[in-house]
């Protein structure tokens, strides 16, 4: 099965795009909801928390992970693909090398929690592939609150978004990438202040297409995986909230299984 | 010596309020800042993580226990108290005390964390002293974040304060409790919005006092604590963010050590 998993609910961003890119395949999906947030945490507890998601997610029969947080992306990627053999995807590569394909001006922009933020790896990823680009970023720590809350359209979130997004602005990117996986859920506001004319990239839809394509060019390990239409969503925690947020993240109900780590 | 957890570092309120009610006594303090905050999380995983810090303050020398967290003091205390020999102090009695004694209308507000709110304890141990008080209570999950990210006077902050005292102003009430140990760093625009004749209570303050009551009646206890004038901060996750918010809060330099739990 394809494994997923996330800090908490905003890996569903995730889920939904690999279910609209293959339908049919079935999903395994784990929310840390116990521990989250990730993004305010160090790398090493972060690391650590990886570690014990991957596990979990091997043992339920993952034969690929999607590591669908940008945080434990951004510093948990080297040490999984170190560990275990089989196949680990992450949200950064594929959404940078979407905003390099877009982006005429070269002038890039990234939000992201603080620890995704503070690890750089959207910039040394850009400055990798092009020494030229400009890349401007600002962590957002408040918005992954915010969308747990469902306050999605609330006044006070638009001005949160406004004063975050101010210093990206200064930069003129033309191209921004939503580097959190709960972002996409405030997609609307997000281009509405950094203006019509900037691209947005929503890692989630990103590594989608990545998957497709590596599946596409793998059929040894696309025969690995089982696809009878299911999804089982594992949560570390289980409140009414947690409910209602996975509901409004993919839009139907479904039903969170509560595993003690 | 007296130990003292927290979810994360909002319990430094109580420490505060600790040392200058009871000088020279030796703190111990642990924050769980790897799973910080607990107010979203359900209760049997609250009450998890409130036995192993437990245990870690009673293995470092802790003869008292104060929950300096109100959620896991609304949730935990029972069972901490039913596992534990030791005295174990919550921050919800001697708030709810200190209401009943100022509120003249007998009209109480509580905020607090959405697990707090739930729980219905403050309702219950109010009622039980009164069965007539009038209790309206609003759950104000942003705050934690707000705080945690030194949102102390912007106008986002007013301006989500003002949306979640809206229904306790509806309420006319008289007396408003502080039910989470972040709130008191927001008590100057909790008071503006509230409004001037409106009396807070301040959890931390009122468990303070309670527990020099304590020690004054019972000396055997006083014996066991020892007074070198002596903190120690132990947290569960460490980072440059979580060093400058307890600064923030203690209003001075301490040295927070990382243990893996």
């Amino acid at each position: 099965m394809i494994g997923i998993f996330d800090s908490g609910l905003g890996g569903l961003t995730v889920v939904n795009a690999i279910m609209k890119q293959l339908p049919g395949y079935d999903l395994l999906y784990f929310g840390d909801t116990a521990r989250t947030p990730y993004g305010t945490k160090s790398k090493e507890t972060v690391i650590g928390y990886s570690f014990e998601n991957t596990d979990f997610l091997i043992k339920k029969g993952a034969e690929i992970i999607i590591i669908a947080c940008n945080t434990a992306s951004s510093v948990a990627t080297r040490r999984l693909t170190e560990k275990y053999d089989i196949p680990i995807f992450e949200v950064i590569t594929p959404a940078v090398e979407d905003a390099l394909t877009v982006s005429g001006k070269r002038r890039i922009g990234i939000i992201g929690t603080r620890a995704t933020v503070n690890s750089n790896i959207y910039k040394k990823k850009i400055q990798a592939k092009d020494p030229d680009a400009r890349v401007y970023s600002n962590a957002c720590p408040l918005l992954v609150s915010l969308v747990e809350e469902g306050w999605l359209k609330k006044p006070e979130t638009r001005m949160i978004v406004k004063k975050y997004l101010h210093p990206l602005k200064g930069g003129q990117i033309d191209t921004l990438i939503l580097g959190c996986t709960h972002y996409p859920l405030l997609k609307d506001i997000i281009q509405q202040k950094i203006g019509k004319r900037v691209k947005i990239i929503d890692s989630s839809l990103s590594v989608a297409a990545q998957i497709k394509e590596f599946i596409k060019k793998n059929p040894e390990i696309d025969g690995l995986l089982s696809k009878g239409g299911k999804a089982s969503f594992f949560v570390s925690d289980i409140t009414d909230q947690f409910t209602k947020t996975a509901k409004k993240i993919l839009k139907k109900d479904i039903h969170l299984e509560h595993v003690v780590q």
